[in-house]
């Protein structure tokens, strides 16, 4: 029991000492002026050291074999928060803080060269640091396997999604690449007259307008707690900070109001999950945080996907669109479901349309995980990469890596295995929103949506998800929720469901 | 040598860990929603206990004392910072971390309590929490004190003003009040007619206003870097966060717009100083800090009254007044010249003319000081307040405390032996403008003031203040500025000059 209590008066510390690495990037994002960098980057290594010393410390584990010894006298609350206290203090034990280093200015370094190579689509300049980011990936790879036998992939996998293998995860894929392909085809062909028919609203939309809408969303609908965050601007949309103090972006563009509107949605799920997130009375404890990446995002996409692009929230959006944008001719329910439901090939995984987003997924991971893996290597990126897009997407990239391997910030930023996290997401909203349906029935479910009081399903996804934070490990989470693990039926179905049969 | 690189290795150390207490503080005041306090709270007590235990460390104390053996083989900027390094140490070292904890609890529940009984004017009770924090301090002040046979009040204002004593304050203070009240009697006298014949400006003056006039200022006038910098809303007006960023923040109120640009003004003061401050190759080291809150308070105050108060800067600013708020009667530079001059007795230090100001000071010095000492105790304050402010001002403030002793947040916040910054900025703002004049000219200063190209001035500012940081101790620093120590005669002088004689 003591060497427990050390270990939540440790973890307490920690938490404390993460507000401010998260503050630090919330501003950073949003507020610091342009010559604050150099003292932040400085500030954040500082801090970050410092919490990996209080982390790593010899003592920690120690403690942490004294409580396993006793672990049977716990809760079932704090066994679990003792099995995530040995799961983090393994991970943050598994790299030596001189490869966190190299680490952090490899990525500095590497995404100011992304931004630059990006805006002048020259792959080539990119190519000999991506190849770098992928040898200390490797390294990265190597040291979180250890001996447990795991590839280097599959170790970085199951740092980011906990439970999750490349053995599943090639399953999964292998189950939705046999179908998506030909279901893209089909809903590409259903929706070849769609863009010519419908109508779109008129631009330029005001920075005002569409924050303005975004802030009655996020309050009438999604209940939002002021209390405890803010929406702030900032150049790519995300939500964040910490628990207590659950902060939301947007970023907008005059043009494009969906991908503020949708961005907010979809930011407005994390954040939910977050501001409610696990048992509060140990808040600072690991089993209170959010369980992963890709629980994450089942929670902004069903906010996005399964409620805020459905047919139903067409009926409750249209009006209000009218009231902060003015009547216009796009302004009909019909029309808004088009524009939300708009099917159509992208080479931009961010704009992609749901049915075609798992497979930029699939791309981008079986890319990744040959790199680490070994049987590719940077130079072959640009390749592999196009030969993909063509097969899955029907869309060529050859000499526009800007819209191909050089559009996304992951890799640049050191960020691997944290694609499978979307397909996670993905087919977990759908799953979940599934069993909501049929535990309030789906007619009730549809008239939530339709009339945006969703308190209702709010209250699902807390009890199956947000109330639990970390006690239960992911299969379980699902299995307790929905009565089966993960299971990419349930994203067909959504998919045929909305595409198909024109049912939501 | 080696002693001294480590201990410069330290104090990187310290500036790296400090920037998130200071973003956590600019934060708290200007973006935190109200349910992120407790997480704050607790996340700042938990980084300032590990900064205190890294300054105070026994290894410091040998790294000084070896540093101290070969300190004449350092150059001069590195015998300077050395000698901040033991200063900064020894008030590190004084207090115990228990007492710290018991005062930061202490003061903030204080500060919670001090708003309610303000609101209320209820100063019955608020005594017994000022009778604790005067304990404490009281304690604070003994413990400062050590062996050096320095009284507890010395001992704190040696603490927020390296160099400043009780004696020398004393001496400056007899000296001020043997000819303020005579001179503040006859500009009142002098006065008594222009509150009637000046011309009010038309309310209510949107804040978008009194920004976009803010901001101008600062950039036009006062070449404030924007890329080291913001400009925010909080609810008292402030700058700072850290020297590499340093932030401002306005307070509006739509029938006031002097107050929120005098406030602009005076920050910008602070902003220039920390955004220059000190040696920058010696970035992060207690050398390149600012001098002290005295000094800090010339420069606000060099920038707030001796140019955006005086007559011709009224030529530059009505002009952009009248392209800001539109053109109307009170837009005279005579009528503008009135409205920042006007001299009218007040019961609120913060909103006192520049004549009236140094006797709300000294009110709360001679009160503070005798709390401490022990000769005063807290049930004494409203009845000692109420006679000296009698004395002092010709004004009453018995039953209204809200008006009174409560108006001040200093000791509710555990902030002791501050008030006399505020004298020293004034006396010292004077002095320097007075040598600045004498260098350049008078003609030369009163023309840049009446263009608003002030960079001359802010070029003799950086030349006397800012560039040295704290490489001199404060008298050394404002003889080699201005020929001689701090001299209330050129606070007298100059407010001769302005309110009797109508040259400034």
């Amino acid at each position: 029991m003591q060497a427990y209590e050390e270990l939540k008066q440790l973890h307490l510390q920690l938490h404390n000492l993460r507000h401010f690495l998260a503050l630090g990037g919330w501003d950073m994002q949003t507020m610091m002026p342009p010559k604050g960098a150099t003292a932040r980057a400085n500030a954040l290594a500082e801090l970050e050291a410092h919490v990996r010393q209080l982390h790593t410390a010899p003592r920690v584990a120690l403690l942490l074999k004294e409580a396993l010894l006793v672990k049977d006298e716990l809760a079932e609350v704090d066994r679990a928060n003792l099995r995530e206290m040995v799961r983090l203090h393994e991970l943050a034990s598994q790299l030596p803080e001189e490869l966190l280093r190299r680490k952090a200015r490899l990525t500095t370094l590497a995404q100011q060269l992304w931004v630059k190579c990006r805006a002048e689509n020259d792959v080539a300049a990119w190519l000999p640091t991506l190849q770098e980011l992928v040898d200390l990936e490797r390294e990265e790879g190597r040291l979180r396997a250890g001996t447990s036998g795991k590839s280097p992939y599959d170790a970085l996998l199951g740092a980011n999604e906990p439970g999750m293998t490349v053995a599943k995860l090639d399953a999964i894929y292998a189950d939705i690449k046999s179908w998506l392909p030909a279901l893209y085809k089909e809903v590409l062909e259903n929706q070849k007259d769609v863009d010519a028919s419908l109508t779109e609203l008129q631009t330029p939309i005001s920075k005002e307008k569409q924050i303005a809408l975004g802030r009655q969303l996020m309050t009438d609908v999604w209940r939002y707690d002021w209390g405890a965050g803010r929406y702030d601007e900032a150049p790519h949309p995300f939500g964040g900070m910490v628990k207590e103090d659950v902060r939301m972006t947007y970023y907008w563009s005059p043009d494009n109001y969906t991908k503020c509107l949708l961005a907010t949605i979809h930011e407005t799920g994390h954040a939910k999950y977050e501001q409610n997130c696990g048992p509060r009375e140990l808040l600072g404890q690991p089993v209170c945080e959010a369980r992963s990446g890709g629980i994450h995002e089942t929670q902004s996409l069903l906010a996005e996907r399964m409620i805020a692009k459905s047919a139903a929230f067409a009926e409750y959006l249209t009006p209000l669109l009218k009231l902060h944008l003015g009547a216009q001719p796009g302004l009909t329910v019909e029309n808004v479901r088009k524009i939300n439901q708009l099917v159509k090939p992208s080479y931009i995984r961010t704009l992609a349309d749901e049915v075609g987003y798992s497979l930029h997924v699939i791309l981008r991971y079986e890319i990744e995980r040959d790199l680490i893996e070994g049987s590719l290597e940077a130079v072959d990126v640009p390749r592999v990469w196009n030969e993909k897009m063509k097969e899955y997407m029907g869309l060529e990239t050859l000499g526009r890596d800007d819209l191909g391997c050089l559009q996304d910030i992951h890799w640049a930023a050191g960020y691997w295995a944290g694609f499978p996290a979307y397909t996670i997401g993905a087919i977990g909203a759908a799953q979940l929103m599934a069993a909501i349906r049929q535990q309030l029935g789906d007619d009730v479910v549809t008239q939530c949506i339709r009339t945006g009081h969703i308190d209702p399903i709010l209250a699902k996804q807390k009890e199956m998800i947000w109330d639990l934070g970390c006690l239960l490990e992911t299969d379980e989470l699902l299995i307790k929720a929905t009565g089966e693990p993960l299971n990419p039926r349930h994203l067909r179905e959504h998919l045929e469901r909305r595409y198909l049969r024109k049912e939501d």
